[in-house]
């Protein structure tokens, strides 16, 4: 009744999972050994060290919570909020709108900066928000949106949010290994990430970070934190020097999950970035060569995730069902407000490589041209090889 | 600086991970699919069904939640709990305690029914609190305490709690695969499981099932679920035919409890339960038959898992460090009550054979008589052959 697992093999460009890197794939089917056992202890360990490295952070607090990216969302807020708390969300995007959902469900009172879908947050929308609302526990932006493809840049917002007394949190669960993070230099207090994007692992864990002035807010709580699950004081002893049980960790994903940091910090954080940055403008360029308008405006684009937008008179389904039954290429649809009207395509981690570039832009010309679009033939991928080399 | 992965080859016989099945581990080594591939969700759905048979029952909602066992409690509680619910829950065991702990930080006003750490929670206990306490929303048992090894009766207390209008919840992160849990036949209304028991998967899932009374009680919320990552409105849509994106599911783990389901009913329910029965009164009466003491009385023993008093002036920590270190066999200390005092020897799914309950017993003579405790010599392996045969 149940056939053999035989999954097609397909090239994941979309907004995540990527594919995930070989050694990735062998370090999963390594047999187990206990959670408690003293060779896992020390696996923890060096997931705790690879982590800090790839967040550039000397936060101790630095560790994989046992659940995909989103559950570090609720990490962070359950954590760190308590009912009838003043909290900033950015929201430009479908994962700022999860945001205030999130911390609506902890009690929030949620002040929402809202921005439109494929637009930054600015500067002075938070400065005058803040203003606006004094006593603000935090405030917290989408590093790259996944929903759009948009780049927030931080440094600046990080220290109005400073000036005013507030945490500053982070979503960096499409920018962890792709882009510079920089927790320490951009003065991140919170952050949370997942593993399926440019860390070139399966979904399913999700590293975070907290700085000692976070878990200062945290020890102050005057509630229990409602999550069991996520109760980052349970969490952090479990992690730390007492190893105090609390679950039992997913030994197979924390064996991805070194092999994927090691590969990054091989490859060397620069290296890394410097290839998203070339090969994701290398797609941009040549979307724009086929005659495509890319959705976000040059400046605040993401390397690692495109969005670009549909041609009048082509159909979204019909394309993606095309490139995915075709050439076993996934690439992503428009969620929320872009529905229909962008797809997104993901260049992320092991995803991210000449290759791809060329048989996407290859695949998407000829599926285009079939449908009326009309290209100019060999431009798209003439002109991404420029940006290559 | 990071070495190669290469952790030691352990034999898994603690309270869990149990040792992953080969099968399973190379099915974790399958490249990704994205996860709303038409693949994926036909993976999914093949999930649910294999989860449907293994906890023997019809219930549409059987799925599995992205998190460990522990999620899965936590599931339970805040999708049927809202703030001000009376709640009772059997206490005779570390999980007992964690379901108490998490049902209150859903709000609930939780009545305890305790027993000692390694007795069960008797059917007039129940009874007796329902007729005390009037207005219960669920009563909460664990089937097979992980903390104790006892094997807690169901169905006569299943049937008390609806005589007085309640839910009837079940931990079964233990049992499931190991022996019966009969959702159906039980009449539970809502359980939780984890996969790294007698599954033989890596922890990372927790496979959860509710009935139509239980998503009657959902439906019927006056609040809103206060975790957003375990809301189960949003995650039957995302398991049901609307596919309606939630978070992204963890791919390769949903691989790995596939391979594991199948091969739980590629060897047929009863012989698994005959299986788990078998080799754990053969490993039981050797114990015995070495001259120690199990803790939990006949009767009331899960096969799958055996907690063994400690003898008196051997040390605990010593023994199962020569255990661990001269034969990489792994076993479990005591948890909070039972600390120092037992040793919890598990038998679950892959770990379950013939080959391990001599093995071990083997070692244990061994290290026992070394310590000065007086063993006739061969007599437990003689034992538990004869129930082997």
């Amino acid at each position: 009744m149940f056939k053999e697992l035989n999954p097609p093999s397909r090239i994941l460009m979309g907004p995540g999972p990527s594919d995930v890197h070989p050694r990735v794939l062998k370090a999963m089917s390594t047999p187990l050994i206990g959670h408690l056992d003293p060779h896992f202890l020390e696996i923890m360990n060096e997931n705790m060290e690879l982590l800090r490295q790839v967040f550039e952070t000397k936060n101790e607090v630095t560790l994989a919570m046992s659940g995909t990216g989103s559950s570090g969302m609720e990490t962070v807020f359950v954590n760190l909020v308590e009912p009838g708390d003043k909290v900033v969300i950015g929201v430009n995007g479908l994962f700022g709108q999860r945001m205030v959902d999130v911390a609506e469900r902890c009690g929030a009172e949620v002040v929402q900066v809202t921005g439109e879908w494929g637009h930054i947050i600015e500067p002075e929308q938070i400065e005058n928000t803040l203003q606006n609302n004094p006593g603000v526990k935090l405030v917290a932006l989408v590093h790259a949106e996944t929903s759009t493809g948009v780049l927030q840049p931080l440094k600046e917002i990080a220290d109005i949010v400073h000036q005013h007394g507030a945490l500053f949190v982070v979503d960096a669960v499409t920018s962890l290994g792709g882009i510079q993070v920089g927790i320490d230099t951009n003065d991140v207090d919170a952050c949370y990430s997942g593993t399926q994007k440019c860390l070139s692992v399966p979904p399913g864990l999700s590293p975070v970070t907290f700085n000692e002035k976070a878990l200062e807010v945290m020890r102050k709580r005057k509630t229990k934190v409602q999550s069991w699950y996520l109760d980052l004081s349970m969490i952090q002893n479990y992690w730390g020097e007492d190893r105090f049980y609390h679950h039992t960790a997913p030994i197979s994903m924390a064996y991805a999950l070194r092999e994927g940091l090691k590969l990054v910090v091989e490859e060397g954080l620069e290296t890394t970035y410097e290839r998203h940055w070339k090969l994701g403008q290398a797609l941009q360029a040549g979307l724009e060569a086929m005659g495509l308008t890319l959705h976000v405006r040059e400046g605040h684009r993401l390397p690692q995730l495109t969005s670009v937008r549909i041609p009048e008179n082509i159909e979204d389904a019909v394309v993606r069902k095309q490139l995915l039954e075709q050439f076993n290429i996934e690439i992503g649809g428009g969620l929320g407000a872009l529905k229909g009207k962008v797809w997104r395509v993901g260049l992320m981690g092991y995803s991210c490589n000449r290759r791809n570039v060329l048989i996407f832009l290859s695949a998407l010309e000829q599926i285009l041209s079939e449908h009326g679009f009309e290209v100019e033939k060999g431009k798209a991928i003439a002109t991404a090889y420029e940006y290559m080399k």
